[in-house]
């Protein structure tokens, strides 16, 4: 069981939410914030570096989004649905342009199609991330 | 002037937008999430701490926001607009809950007071953030 | 196979480390950044938060310096001994700091208990990190 | 007066430091993670970019060891002398690779020269951090 799933097993309150699928979403952003730091390093070291700044930007910024939004999601204190919900949306956005932006240079970077992958999983997450109904039907759009 | 200002003023490349209000909106986002930081400290610190666990927690998610945020907003190159607009959004309403959680114990606490300051200023800075239209447009919401 | 280990083992160029080692280092510290940051706020809704605070400050520094340097020890292009080795020692010295004050409260709370296997999981981790011998030996004392 | 300096001096608790000093390196911090992450997303930009990948790596870290350490000595619950000590030496490292490395390409890109001159600005603060002895004097080595 991930520590994610531990953590929230243990959380001295009642929560109105999935535990299972709220793990399950931290687990993506933390694979995914770390695949894309990897992923930009990656690509500073491939020769043809140039070809690659603008995989190198989306990464950087999907790692530092994808790090703030796995904090405000591993807090259930005074749960805010509003920022929270705004914060996924963002979060959405930042691995669909770095999963895009990666996924152009799959063929010949298999780093970029296993980031891609990461962004992806991601995705899938956020769109059910927690059984909090509002959070789940803004992230579906 | 700041060190914000000088790094966009030597960007290599061209860029449509007004450096001196971006420089704005990244050190109001530097001094945000400095300040919300040492407020959740603050807030520790106190007898009452009890009492003040939701101001905590929101000066945690709003430290961690703004800290996305001034990364993002600081990057120039290849430039995403969907991803700056709705992490704009995101970082508005982190600093809107926390700020308004702030202002109801300023009276108390002399660090709520200042920490509700640094989150108002940040949203002002937001509101006008880049001189990029559809940015701007997006947080005048 | 993690992520982690995913992007090492597409890594373009050739390094000396052991991948494997280096992505449990990797995993570990996403765990324990992410146990902290759920402790912090888990120790938030407990009703004797008032002899939690410095648990709480412990976790968030626990949290701050694991991501931090699992952001340095993802990056491969030209490999820094000298920081990464007193970043591992700084993390070291958190996980440590944090780990033994969790302990102090495992009996009562378990999300305490948790946290602390969290941090000592990675303090083991940090202790044979990547098979680079400056780092294993720097952070072995 | 600085966020920073208003928040340390709102602190409700006593503490035996010099909080202008203190201020000085928050200060110095905030605006050294931001240059780094500017000045790498600048070098991004360059034509040369290829010749600058060790000049991004090192910006890189240096944003996230200066964005934890600054968030380390902005908390004055229950300060933890250790970490403390060992966390700003991790800064002083970091603040000077990246500092020396910006220095090579000063000359040519001004973006390192202004970054280079907030990672010294940077160095300097560590060295006189808090009136605390125990950190002054390890930092000062």
């Amino acid at each position: 069981m991930s520590y994610a799933k531990q953590m929230l097993d243990t959380y001295p309150r009642d929560f109105n939410l999935d535990a299972g699928q709220l793990a399950a979403t931290i687990d993506a952003l933390s694979d995914c914030a770390q695949a894309c730091t990897a992923c930009a390093d990656d690509c500073l070291s491939e020769e043809m570096v140039a070809e690659l700044t603008k995989c190198i930007r989306m990464c950087l910024d999907c790692a530092d989004v994808c790090t703030a939004t796995l904090r405000v999601v591993s807090r259930q204190t005074d749960y805010d649905a509003n920022l929270t919900r705004v914060q996924l949306q963002a979060c959405v956005v930042a691995c669909r342009s770095c999963g895009d932006e990666c996924e152009r240079h799959a063929e010949m970077h298999e780093h970029c199609r296993v980031c891609a992958e990461a962004c992806s999983q991601r995705r899938a997450g956020l769109q059910r991330p927690a059984g909090r109904d509002d959070v789940a039907s803004s992230c579906a759009r």
